[in-house]
């Protein structure tokens, strides 16, 4: 095998052209023992994997330096620099995270997992070898529909005027997002495809850039040529190569949309191999939920920054909604001001993506949404601790970042029936703009109210005495559980409260705990820092009473286990019950 | 006059063409009038008096609806919809906001204050509109730089193949930002308007918008002929339309730049009429410091998204920086990134603007700079309550939403003296992002520490007994103040401590605070909610200490007086003292 003896770059330029195009396919195949087993980004690597090969054979990396966006398409970059251990080695594959990550290796430069960074990260490079006199190639990788990202456009704008010296932007076009792309530079690329680069009208020159065009992004020898092409460019210039996304698995090629990601599976028939049960999900109640209300209520609308799969609608889903559904592309800034345009106008418009991206568009939720108190829903999926793992894709800094904006009303669901009823409330009334955590626990039911127009109403669930329990969101049920158990080991019955709330404190019931609680622990599934617990700690501050704030820490976690992350904050039902004895 | 006639946009139809032009030249009276006396927003809206004129004339606001981006533009469209007398009428200068603003108009739909939103904005009211069925023109106005902002970016691409209806998009194209334009689509922009808008490469077209041109963009006839021919389009186009930004007064036609602006000022001579005194301000001294530390230092570099006056870089003083500045024009994301790239290239940049522009790059800060703990040094002007409060400016929120980021350092200093050390710390060091508060008060003087690597160490200002008062950044002054007066009032002496660090507890002193302390007071100019304080409530959750955090409400606050509104929130020196004899 070629690939044995693949251990830096610099092995890789040894090879000749056809070995070149043999080791390809050996790294598809070390690509597939990964993703088979451990699941990944499919598309995005099986693309990409000539151009990096390419990359690698023209520029002398980490001298030169590569930029990849979002960064999930950098698997054949770790497989080539040190890193195919983790791919070819069962028994490593914890070793290599599924972004680039410079404690892994001195080729890669940041720790990247969000949209339309690798530009303007890539752009500064340039800039600081620039200050520093120095010369290397600055390389920047962007495909899978990140284009559309504010600040990929605002990058290019710098890129084209102001730095005046080597930068090199490979786009990776695969005609596709993560869904299908959505936005008018789409065709405008198109065009460019089409002509074989020859368009007049050129979004990437009238950014002021230079531009060549590959259209055969998936052949070694081409992509090699067009590479050595640009090598020292002494300006910014464009490389457009045309790939396939999924490329070498029939499958992923004929449905790039449900390959972008995969779970372990089975390579002979593409099914997964995780069994997840036929059980009731959020997601499945979420995706219900948009269905039945787009159906009833015409002027209920979806937006999206080309993350439908948050809230479960594929193809066939977004069939259905027609005209009550928008694709932004990747672009959440315009999502929410949309958002914010569509409720002023009279409409009622739901924003759905992952909550670590609702940060990308912060400004505009304080701005254009909060300040102006329009009627957005905001609906988030991926807020809980043992969502996603990997630092770039932490849902745990959700609500700090978001509960301090004024005006915004942040609703924590604790079973079906309240996230429904939640839901509804939401998005029929006309008052205030709205953020619900989808929940990241297994289903659970019971009663729950209609309407949360009394705002900051915390519900007693279980009225008790000495301690009070104040358990929000994902965590109501670790509340629970730490209730059950004190009765059952200490003998009393401790009070149970649901706050549904996190923007806000219900004094008049904080107030009334005193008289017969003397502590009150809160439970957040989020960060203690600029979270729910410490408004409640500051509430009490000149009180008797005894507050403990329950939550995690300001901390970039990254891939770990979250029972064990539980037990060292203390958030195990056991050690809850021992916080208590010590206090009461 | 003409004007006196003008209560609503109806008015403005039934003139001809003679009266709209002498309507303009009373309109910019009445501008002068309010700017003269209270100042304001100048260049942006004496470049767009004949637009606006046209555009009443031509669309029926407000079933018609304009949305201004920044709306610093929007003074004639105030004065056309019936809000004249806060420009004729030195009585009721205060009955308009800078900006616009629906409480005071059905003509406005937004309060708008940052840049490059109306794209994304109108996009919703025009989707809206056909959810709803309706068949209004949508019309959205940017011009003076924002075009470059990420928000704008994504919103004209997904108008540009999402929309598929009415949708007009007026460029208002005066060739300059606040200071210059900096940014690759400006020279696409020259290239339209030397080609009268036939330049095959349009930036517009690539979007997949239409497109139309007119170089007279202050002549009435010539726009009301533009605009007639975009109205009730079935397709988003653009009008891009070339004006002379500050037209009517010679110095500000002159001096763009100087002019974007204004205090009140003195029409035959342009000269302020306030005099701010020649005492010390941190503006010159952050000036000083920038342009000392560049000479001195050839790694150091400033970055800003096109706000070089927030730290006093004048036309002179970016000369003098020459390649050691970079201006991304509006453009926060990208700035922020760029910068954790020159950062990780091994240079020291340090980020310019003001705060309340800040949460633009909220995501940016957080995954490009701080996961990576890129030492990337962001400096903020106007982080006071005092400072602007326009409900669109507050930099009251900027505490409550970025010390809650991990790994970020957040420095506010208290003394000239602090201030330089804190940036000369804060732009060698190479481990962290370190965010810091240019202060906002008096200038005062003391001697401070020269290191802050030992992270989150607070200063023991004075040591006392019974109560210690932890005041923040431009509310140690305060502390002061009221140390002194318990002393004066109670007969003893309170602790005074110097926090300077607002994104970490010093747990030590806290701990050592418990023997001699029954009371701890925190003071920080921001919000309370998610801020400084509440970290020190929650600390002294299960001790015996009573904590009283003290600061600004979650509130959008708008145009208040500040020293009022310390008395609602008991933050005065006597108000202080009571407090304490309530609790000692």
């Amino acid at each position: 095998m070629i690939l044995d003896n693949i251990n830096s770059p610099a092995d890789v330029k040894k090879l000749a052209i056809a070995e070149l195009e043999t080791l390809a396919g050996e790294i598809r195949e070390a690509l597939f023992n990964r993703l088979t087993k451990v699941g990944g980004h499919f598309g995005p690597n099986f693309g990409f994997v000539e151009a990096t090969i390419a990359m690698h054979y023209v520029f002398d990396s980490p001298t030169d330096k590569f930029v990849f966006d979002v960064s999930h398409q950098s698997y054949t970059h770790k497989i080539l620099t040190g890193r195919k251990a983790g791919y070819i080695d069962d028994t490593r594959f914890a070793e290599d995270s599924g972004y680039s990550n410079p404690e892994e290796s001195k080729h890669d430069f940041f720790n990247i997992g969000h949209t339309s960074t690798s530009i303007a990260l890539a752009l500064g490079l340039a800039k600081g070898r620039d200050i520093l006199g120095r010369k290397e190639n600055i390389v920047a990788v962007i495909g899978d529909g990140s284009l559309s990202g504010g600040e990929a456009m605002e990058a290019l704008n710098v890129a084209g005027s102001e730095l005046g010296s080597n930068f090199i932007i490979i786009v990776n076009d695969n005609e596709q997002s993560i869904a299908e792309t959505h936005g008018g530079i789409y065709l405008n690329l198109k065009e460019l495809r089409e002509t074989n680069g020859k368009a007049q009208n050129n979004w990437f020159r009238t950014f002021g850039l230079d531009y060549i065009y590959e259209e055969n992004g998936n052949n070694i020898a081409a992509l090699i040529k067009a590479f050595q092409q640009v090598k020292d460019a002494t300006k910014p210039v464009v490389v457009h190569i045309h790939t396939q996304k999924g490329k070498g698995y029939a499958l992923a090629e004929q449905n790039r949309e449900a390959w972008h990601w995969t779970m372990p599976f089975d390579r002979a028939t593409g099914k997964p191999t995780i069994d997840f049960g036929s059980g009731e999900s959020y997601l499945e109640i979420t995706q219900n939920y948009i269905l039945n209300k787009a159906k009833t209520d015409k002027d209920f609308i979806v937006v999206t920054p080309a993350m439908p799969m948050a809230v479960g609608l594929g193809i066939e889903q977004r069939a259905q909604l027609g005209s009550q559904y928008i694709d932004t592309g990747i672009a959440e800034e315009a999502a929410v001001a949309i958002a914010s345009g569509i409720a002023t106008n009279g409409a009622k418009p739901v924003v759905v993506t992952n909550m670590t991206f609702l940060t990308r568009a912060y400004d505009q939720i304080s701005q254009d949404v909060c300040i102006n108190n329009s009627p957005v829903t905001m609906l988030m999926n991926f807020t809980a601790f043992d969502g996603l793992t990997d630092v770039t894709h932490l849902g745990i800094f959700g609500l700090a970042a978001f509960t301090n904006i004024p005006n915004l009303v942040v609703l924590c669901p604790t079973c079906a029936e309240e996230y429904v009823n939640m839901l509804d409330w939401a998005t029929d009334q006309r008052k205030h703009p709205v953020l619900i955590l989808i929940p990241g626990n297994e289903v659970t039911h019971r009663q729950a109210d209609k309407s949360f127009g009394n705002l900051n109403q915390f519900k007693v669930e279980q009225q008790g005495e000495k301690v009070a329990i104040i358990a929000l969101g994902d965590f109501y049920q670790k509340g629970e559980d730490a209730a059950a158990n004190i009765e059952k080991h200490l003998g009393f019955k401790p009070t149970l409260i649901n706050p549904r709330f996190a923007s806000g404190l219900d004094k008049a019931l904080l107030d009334n705990l005193k008289s017969r609680h003397s502590l009150v622990i809160t439970l957040e599934d989020g960060i203690v820092d600029g979270g729910f617990g410490e408004k409640i700690a500051s509430y009490y501050g000149t009180s008797d009473m005894k507050v403990v704030n329950l939550g995690l820490e300001k901390k970039f976690y990254d891939r770990y286990n979250p029972q064990q992350l539980l037990e060292s904050l203390g958030i195990t039902t056991d050690q809850i019950v021992e916080t208590v004895k010590k206090f009461v």
